[in-house]
């Protein structure tokens, strides 16, 4: 397996065969009791039986050990598939779920997320950290027992390039953040938004891609999640998330949530060479939840065009009136 | 319904909701002697019963009338939904698929596809003329029918918005097309030629995003699919494509194709702004014919990076060896 980048749209794509070792159908992997005896990276809290625990995943993609050895084929790129591959267990309870949990302990997995993409920025083969969460069969996940994963990675996903591109034209024509005008227009409209507490707010995106979707940002400007908003507590932005998701979860059966942050800083080539340190400072992080009602086939007008019967105004209205106890 | 514009990636979104006539479940409307009293747009031959015939699409997504008034709500975009959407019936034989068709029959569906670009081109409304297939059911095939359409947007695709800035940026750092350099390096390298013919060739991408994803394109340096490539028979295309997909289907139950063009030059303002002219005038167009083997649930981590477990090295081996008659 390796890397290859295209040079039309300048992704990479991961290509080749997995070796996939044969995962025994036993008890759950995750459960405590199982795999103890594998290596732990985190386990939180420091003290007494473990309530969030970090291991490398089971059937990891990306492989941690060697260098990425970028080099080229032709006109071409390629890199080794060098990267981390993580997953946050994010209770000792096999059938919890984040929407489930107390204030305490969704903070407790928002702890966890901020310390693994710590740890691993440190390592400055990796250009950029992701944490996702897949809940729900319908969104892939992989193991009913609630869970997030960390990917580190040799390049920044397409996704988070874009937004990097944009937020730095915005600011040069602007000179302002435009998350952060994001965050002031959602306030004041009110219409578009789910729920608020402290400096963080829940909306739905104006030019949401899915029905429900939601972004959860905080208004003080802060490109890295795993740095505390210097005004503000993680507290309040974990009752924020758990009052979401409680919601979300009446209707939509699956979600995806990604933790968007700032590229690794310590990166001063790639991509973006030369602009690296100041677009990671630019940046806003922010969290994308995206439901997932349906598994269709797809035309390809869809594929390339998002097209979301249901205006945001309308979800955020109707995500508003529902319970979040 | 309207258009949306995400602000951080600068991709349009539809949303609201369609107003789905409801269609009669009768025979095909596809056929020969149904709805032959709708609007044609085109029909070829010139004379005697039609081979190739374009009507308006049945159920369309985006209409013709008004105009796209686009304005700001705030520091967001938005635009009216307007645009053409029509269907291009390939033959008109309900089950003939245009793998099974001669080459002079897919020679006339090609010059189809090129007058409706051409046409829809002189309305300077529209930025793009996006012609594509959806073959197989898992394609999100609308009628079994042999079909492909046709749609115009007040927007650039993001898609090819992305490769029109990176041919600009190659261009600019290298003063060659890159797409030329792609189509000789292929040739040169032969291990990821599926075929050729005449100055075309098909061949699986370097960086292909699933398995025996193929491109086909001509040599000769033409930026617009609509007009005759100058040194070059339209018909070699044709047969090209033909042997390409009576391949392709003995390994895919499904396919999306899609014909890569320049945007409209009448454009002089828009996403690139000012360069608009030149950028047309840059391009490269090709075919992209991107196959469909599962629908599957998706982890966030696959739909952010492509995973492909399939060398496009391989799979041109592969389509190689399989016969072409």
């Amino acid at each position: 397996m390796e890397l290859r980048k295209d040079p039309i749209t300048r992704s990479w794509v991961v290509v080749g065969k997995a070796e996939k070792p044969v995962v025994a159908a036993d008890d759950c992997p995750l459960c405590p009791g199982h795999r103890e005896a594998g290596k732990t990276l985190l386990a939180l809290p420091a003290n007494g039986p473990w309530q969030v625990r970090v291991i490398p995943h089971l059937d990891p993609l990306y492989r941690i050990e060697g260098d990425p050895a970028r080099t080229a084929e032709g006109m071409y790129d390629r890199m080794n598939l060098v990267g981390a591959h993580e997953v946050i267990i994010e209770t000792p309870e096999h059938s919890r779920t984040l929407a489930a949990m107390s204030d305490e302990e969704i903070e407790r997995v928002l702890i966890a997320f901020a310390m693994r993409i710590g740890d691993l920025k440190r390592d400055d083969r990796f250009k950029y950290v992701t944490v996702f969460k897949n809940s729900g069969s319908m969104a892939g996940e992989e193991w009913p027992h609630s869970h997030s994963q960390v990917v580190a990675t040799t390049f920044v996903p397409r996704r988070v390039l874009y937004e990097l591109r944009a937020s730095r034209d915005w600011l040069t024509e602007r000179e302002r953040c435009v998350f952060c005008d994001i965050a002031r227009q959602e306030r004041r409209q009110g219409k578009r938004l789910v729920d608020e507490q402290g400096p963080y707010l829940a909306f739905c995106p104006y030019a949401s891609r899915v029905p429900y979707e939601i972004w959860i940002m905080g208004e003080p400007h802060n490109s890295r999640f795993e740095i505390p908003d210097p005004t503000a507590d993680r507290r309040d932005l974990a009752a924020l998330l758990g009052r979401v998701l409680r919601r979300l979860v009446r209707v939509a059966p699956a979600y995806h949530m990604v933790i968007h942050t700032s590229p690794n800083e310590r990166q001063t080539k790639g991509e973006l060479s030369g602009h690296w340190r100041t677009l990671a400072d630019e940046y806003h992080w922010h969290i994308e939840i995206l439901p997932i009602n349906a598994i269709n086939s797809k035309s390809y007008g869809i594929k390339e065009t998002y097209f979301n019967a249901l205006l945001p105004e309308q979800a955020a209205e109707q995500l508003r009136g529902l319970d979040s106890l």
